[in-house]
Order: C-alpha cells, then sequence, then structure tokens
C-alpha cells in the first residue's frame, strides 16, 4: 500500500518564526517524511505571532503546528501523522509485525522519554535564560537528559538506524536530538552525534528543510 | 479481530515503589487496557530500588517499566504498547480510519502535549521539593501547564471521551492527568476533573489499581 499519488495532502505550518526555531518547526518532520516518499504536499502558513482563531483550534486544539488533512483523515501531533503516513508506506515503517511495533516503540521513546528532558534544557537555555533558577535548575536536567542519551546511544550500538531500516522512528528521533543543537551536548555521545548527522544529510532531510526555511526570509519582519 | 486468549502476555513492573508512586507507575495504562478487554496477563516484578541489569535493558533500553512480551512481539513505552492492544481489540480503538487516528492522535497528545508540563512539576514538587529554585522555577511551569488543560478541557467540552467513544486515548490522558494528584490544579478545570473521575470510577481501573498495588505490600522495605 502506499499513498494515492493524487491525494491532496494539506499541513499546517508557520510563516516565520525566531532564528532559534527556524529549521526546528515540528512541520520538518512531516515534510522530511512525506520527501522520502515523494509525495508532493501544501502547506497552509499561518502567523506564528498571532494566536491561531477559533477554527484553527477545531483543526489542532492546542494551536500548535503541525495539523494534517489528506482528505481522507484530518489529524494533529507529528507522531500521530507519522504513523499514519508509516501505515501507508513502507518506506517509511517495515511492515513485519516486530519490525512495525518496534518503529513504533521508538517514535514514542524519542516523545516521550527523550524528547521532554531535552526540551527542558531548551526552555532553561532560551526562554528562561534571564531566569537564576534557570541557570540553578539547569544541572539536574543536565543530568536527566544525559542518562537517556546514555541509554538511547547503548541501544543503537553497531546500528545506523533504530529499527535497522531507516523508519519514522530515526525521522522523529533525530528531530527530536537537533532540539539541543544549541550546546554541545551530543558531542558526549559520538555515536549519537554520528546518527543525527547521518539523518542531516539524508536528501529528503535537506529539501524538507529547504521547504520550512523558504517562507521565513519573505515573511521576516520589518523594523517599524 | 481480538487478541488470542491463550496469549501469554507477560508485561515489565515493579515490586515495590515509595508512595507518591504507588498507582502512579506506567504498568497501570497497560493492566487497565487489560482489564477493559478481559484479557489475563502475567506481571514480572523488578526491583525499582536496584539498577536494571543489561538483561533488562535489553527488553527496555532505559531501563523502565513497562515493557511488554505476547510470543508475538516484544516492545516498550506504555504508548506504543497501548496503540498494539488497540489495533487488536475494537473495544480500545474503534476502527473508522478518522477514529482510529483520532485516537492515536490523543493518545501521543497525552505523551508529548499534555504529560511533559504536568512531570516539570511533579519534578518541582516531589523530586527537588528542597531546592530553592524548583520553588522559583514552578511558576512558569504552572503557567504553561495550565494553558495545555485549559487547551484541553476546552476540546473536551461535552463529551465523556476525547473521541466520543472510551478508547485507548483515555487511559494515556486520564493516567497523565494523575501525574499531579498531589496538587489541586485539576480542579481548575472543572470539566477535567469530572473526565479524570470518570476514568477512575471505572471497574477496569480499580481492578488495574489493585493489581498494581497488591505486591506493594508484601514487598514493603523493613526498617533495618
Amino acid at each position: 500500500m502506499s499513498i494515492d499519488p493524487n491525494t491532496n495532502i494539506e499541513i499546517s505550518a508557520f510563516k516565520w518564526v525566531p532564528d532559534f526555531a527556524q529549521g526546528m518547526v515540528r512541520d520538518m518532520r512531516i515534510r522530511w517524511a512525506l520527501e522520502e516518499i515523494g509525495q508532493p504536499y501544501e502547506a497552509v502558513l499561518y502567523d506564528a505571532t498571532q494566536p491561531r482563531d477559533a477554527d484553527y483550534r477545531q483543526w489542532q486544539p492546542f494551536g500548535q503546528v503541525p495539523a494534517f488533512d489528506d482528505g481522507n483523515v484530518r489529524l494533529f501531533e507529528s507522531g500521530a501523522i507519522l504513523l499514519y503516513l508509516g501505515e501507508q508506506d513502507e518506506r517509511l515503517m517495515p511492515r513485519s509485525p516486530q519490525a512495525k511495533w518496534e518503529t513504533t516503540t521508538w517514535l514514542i521513546a524519542a516523545l516521550n522519554s527523550v524528547e521532554p528532558m531535552l526540551m527542558t534544557i531548551v526552555m532553561y537555555d532560551i526562554f528562561h535564560r534571564d531566569k537564576d533558577w534557570a541557570t540553578a535548575a539547569r544541572p539536574a536536567a543536565l543530568e536527566l537528559a544525559e542518562a537517556r542519551l546514555k541509554s538511547l546511544s547503548d541501544a543503537l550500538a553497531g546500528k545506523d538506524w533504530l529499527t535497522g531500516q531507516f523508519s519514522i522512528a530515526d525521522i522523529m528521533m533525530v528531530t527530536v536530538l537537533r532540539n539541543i543543537k544549541h550546546t554541545d551536548i551530543i558531542n558526549g555521545f559520538p555515536k549519537l552525534a554520528a546518527y543525527q548527522k547521518r539523518g542531516e544529510e539524508r536528501p529528503a532531510f535537506k529539501r524538507a528543510m529547504k521547504a520550512q526555511m523558504a517562507p521565513f526570509a519573505e515573511h521576516e519582519p520589518q523594523p517599524a
């Protein structure tokens, strides 16, 4: 099974975001998956500097991006959208039960056992960088994040990709690891640094990045 | 399709955990789902006070519980295990594509858009309660958590369950909301408080709770 090439896929994304978020917004995950399988899509762009309206919240109740609509299903959460795409194209998720569920497992591990620990560091370093408590809180957060990265690095030993073949689990994990690219934490885990680089060097990743970045230049706020 | 009643399901759980974690360990989610469909299982108990060994980390690389094995697949992450069970029994996840993917969406939303914000509060209140920085950091975390709970409450308006029928999305979201039961935050969102209570009053929830708690009394550490 693969996606009907005549399907009209729409995803939501932002017109512009500040520097630290450029290339990091989560529509990257969906763009990357769609580029891997050569599936066209349309990005519906929203103004990140304004609250999302009630109409958008019918599509995405938290007001985040991405949301997804292909005429068959309408959903949100990058993890759910990747699972949906994976179920439709075996280049994104293998078909044997054990391999399929291992892929699902690692995608969820990225979202719940790794990303929250990395986002705590992002919160302290970027969103609250001017607060003394953020500086004081950081060492405990770093310790927890590094423990998770150590386990992840051990689990990846000897493998190019989390489940042996490239999949949505890797799209998720690589984009999760990129959250802390403002730090050198990942360099403490050479296997993970190499894994992240392997992901970022895929042509589909590069095309997805270019597509996310394209509107930002055009919509950059002008000084008043 | 439903689970072969002769399948031997094994999940990992803990012999004993401190008071604050009793009834909260994530094997609750799997026990609850299995109780909903009347599926027997065996809990393989580990000592939470000792590091998990290399054998266990082959099953669960982060050393957490639950991990799952039914002889067909071997996986971990409560979210992935619930999705696996949902795919096998429509009492846990409806079958129409839109309903199935909405269920998946809400399960992931619970894990990535709600739980991390609530766990930050748990970290400050429980794991770092003696630190001045935790007290100073809490208001910003509370603001973010409450924003997510407000969106969730709005999305739930008029519905008993997230997708209309009870599903694995509700098992996940109710157990996620229970993370902050040491606070009165949820009472600021009466729809969510009622939703959590609806979940906790299900007979399957109560049986799962009893099953998780049973070994704790037996294995409670004795004063030296």
